[in-house]
């Protein structure tokens, strides 16, 4: 289907209300991906007349999206031009991340530069969920302090969290690392700028989308880990959620159908072979607080048990792979979080049965993540300011930022 | 992404003409879905002005594309209606099937009626290519003189093919049920209209979601099988097509991963449990011109043995879905094709798998296509009607039908 035509067929009415926003949202994206930029370059990038352009970057200053540097010198004929620029004194994007044995808030400003951070070590699990989202609220509400002193204003809020959240909802249906199950993340945090609740494999493949090395990736599978194995699959740069949500289970994906049985009522799921506490039972460990670090130093050590049960973990996750890229084509595979910290143990053999059960032209890169455990944190609070400049007037309508711009 | 906003981070400008074409297809579309419809009910669903949509309208039926069935008796007050329908005399899409027992043709006109077939048995296993498109052309150019002789207007040829297709060629990669390899169809069909070469199995999923049972099922895995065992993948009403054009291959995921060997270089892949040649096989049944034929008269007869292999074929596609399932979290999983005859004989241990594998809230819907066998050729044809919907201008430019409609 040609841009042109994008959404016919779902009967969407294109208004001129609709038009208007969408071209505010295209001379942001403009200016984010390749600012600063003069007027005369943005309506070039987006093929709107020059005229049409000003108009509508006046009314993103006036909203405090963008700033002007300031007359350049002209090498041509004409009046100079001005750069622009995001703001940095604008929108903030908050992220907050509910792990296992920490708690995560960072604020990044339209720019993505990360602003103000607060992290606290805690044991969350089988901790009931109310002492965690107060403490969670609290490190919420001091980042939010922490930019408005710079000058700039929290625009919402988007929480990681190692479960699954029903889609369009703040619920976590099941978060077995945890131990919570049904648990509405609304009520003890919706005291403030708009909410948002989001698996955390989800965010670290939003993140490597916005983040990455390689920033032409637009199809890939992306795969992190902590006790589960959790997946997440980008299509043409969006995140592909499924029906209800759920989608990017990898972790119980079949690996030997005859194998082990799984807490998901399945056998010889994935995660029985590459979950944290199989490697550490297949390595003769008793299960540890910090598995990860554990696994890392023994296997630099070079212990053998270690390196087994990593190299098993490797060959189930390549096998579980092969099966997504047969379905999915996508154009690489990427490991990130606990999992890009353990690659140079899990690649060899990851990388083997890949090879070996997928045909050459389909078959994808490997790569693993920059970002790593970081992933989640960023993608969450990147995802705040990302929604502000997919969509300005309603950053503008909700916060009432400036009542005399952009106004629904 | 809000409707308002789509495409904005990709950048594509919305220029005026953009607009219009935008336009033009939405009435189309909504026509499509509802007609008979007067302008003013247009008018409402797509929430443009009666006076915009009257222009786009008349534009739309000098170009051939909608038809006036004249004055209606008005309840109300005002002018009568006129309803709206799309044409019978305008645009035919022509779907044509390169089988490994037949080669078919069939044309569609824009309500989706079918309007002319023609089919002729061969035996294509080995059968080089040249011959067989020979043949395939010959019937090509003899439905589209009956389609001319009724007043329609070949649109556009797609051919399916029981092969991987690389995106956006007319290239056959790889049919091994052929024992075609690199065949590019372009060279010997290209003598006519528009030409499209498509995977059978991502045809009869495209088929399922324009013409299937449930109208509302946007989102689903739909499972065919020849010799292969072939799927596709539609998300959100759109088929995945995978960074190569190659997405869906289910045969090739791993069910047990130190099974039999598979041509593909893997093990266990799903294509040695439940292709035909697997079943036959392990049915103690020699290979067979029309396997399925072969296996659902044994069956439906009582064969213990046949019985025993749709058995273990059932479990092994309910493991390989079981995978995909978790990963996409699909509304329906469709069997289709082939597979729709060998049902009752499949679903039981197929449902058994699925269900113990996949938990409660996204388990998906278990059915079975009503459209079977004709699946690929009825999507094949449908998809070219579908083409002209969506940008009808890119048909009248193309085609030349109506040099003073809708020009670029």
């Amino acid at each position: 289907m040609t841009p042109a035509t994008a959404g016919a067929s779902s009967g969407q009415p294109l208004t001129q209300q609709g038009i208007r926003r969408r071209n505010l949202a295209l001379v942001l994206h403009s200016v984010a991906a390749e600012g600063p930029l003069s007027r005369a370059a943005v309506a070039q990038r987006i093929g709107l007349t020059r005229a049409a352009v000003s108009s509508l970057v006046d009314e993103l200053a006036r909203a405090g999206l963008l700033v002007e540097l300031g007359p350049e010198p002209s090498g041509g004929v004409g009046r100079p031009g001005s750069a622009l620029m995001l703001s940095d004194r604008g929108p903030a994007g908050i992220g907050a991340e509910i792990g296992v044995d920490h708690l995560s808030v960072a604020a990044v400003d339209l720019r993505g530069t990360v602003r103000a951070r607060a992290t606290a070590r805690a044991d969350n699990r089988g901790r009931p969920p109310g002492p965690v989202l107060a403490e969670l609220a609290a490190l919420i509400a001091r980042t939010g302090d922490a930019v408005r002193a710079q000058g700039l204003r929290p625009a919402g809020v988007t929480v990681a969290v190692p479960g699954l959240v029903a889609r369009d909802t703040h619920t976590v249906g099941r978060a077995p690392n945890l131990g919570w199950s049904d648990v509405d993340l609304g009520a003890d945090l919706r005291d403030g700028p708009r909410l948002t609740v989001e698996n955390e494999a989800n965010l670290g493949a939003l993140a490597e989308l916005w983040l990455g090395d390689a920033p032409a990736l637009r199809d890939f599978i992306h795969v992190s880990a902590e006790i589960g194995v959790g997946a997440a699959v980008v299509v043409d740069g969006t995140l592909l959620r499924g029906t209800h949500g759920y989608a990017g289970e990898l972790g119980h994906v079949p690996v030997r159908p005859d194998g082990p049985p799984c807490a998901c009522g399945g056998s010889g799921c994935l995660e029985q072979y590459a979950g944290e506490e199989a490697v550490l039972r297949a390595a003769g460990l008793a299960p540890s607080r910090r598995p990860v670090d554990l696994l890392a130093e023994r296997a630099a050590a070079g212990d053998r048990d270690v390196l087994g049960a990593l190299h098993g973990a490797g060959a189930a996750l390549g096998i579980a792979l092969a099966g997504a890229v047969n379905l999915l084509d996508p154009r690489a595979v990427v490991l990130g979080g606990a999992l890009s910290r353990l690659s140079p143990w899990l690649v060899p053999s990851l990388e083997r049965e890949l090879t070996r059960r997928t045909a050459d032209p389909q078959r994808p890169d490997l790569t693993v993540s920059r970002l790593g455990p970081e992933g989640p944190l960023l993608g969450a609070a990147h995802s705040v300011v990302r929604g502000v400049l997919d969509d300005p007037v309603a950053y503008t309508s909700t916060t009432g930022a400036s009542p005399d711009a952009l106004g629904p």
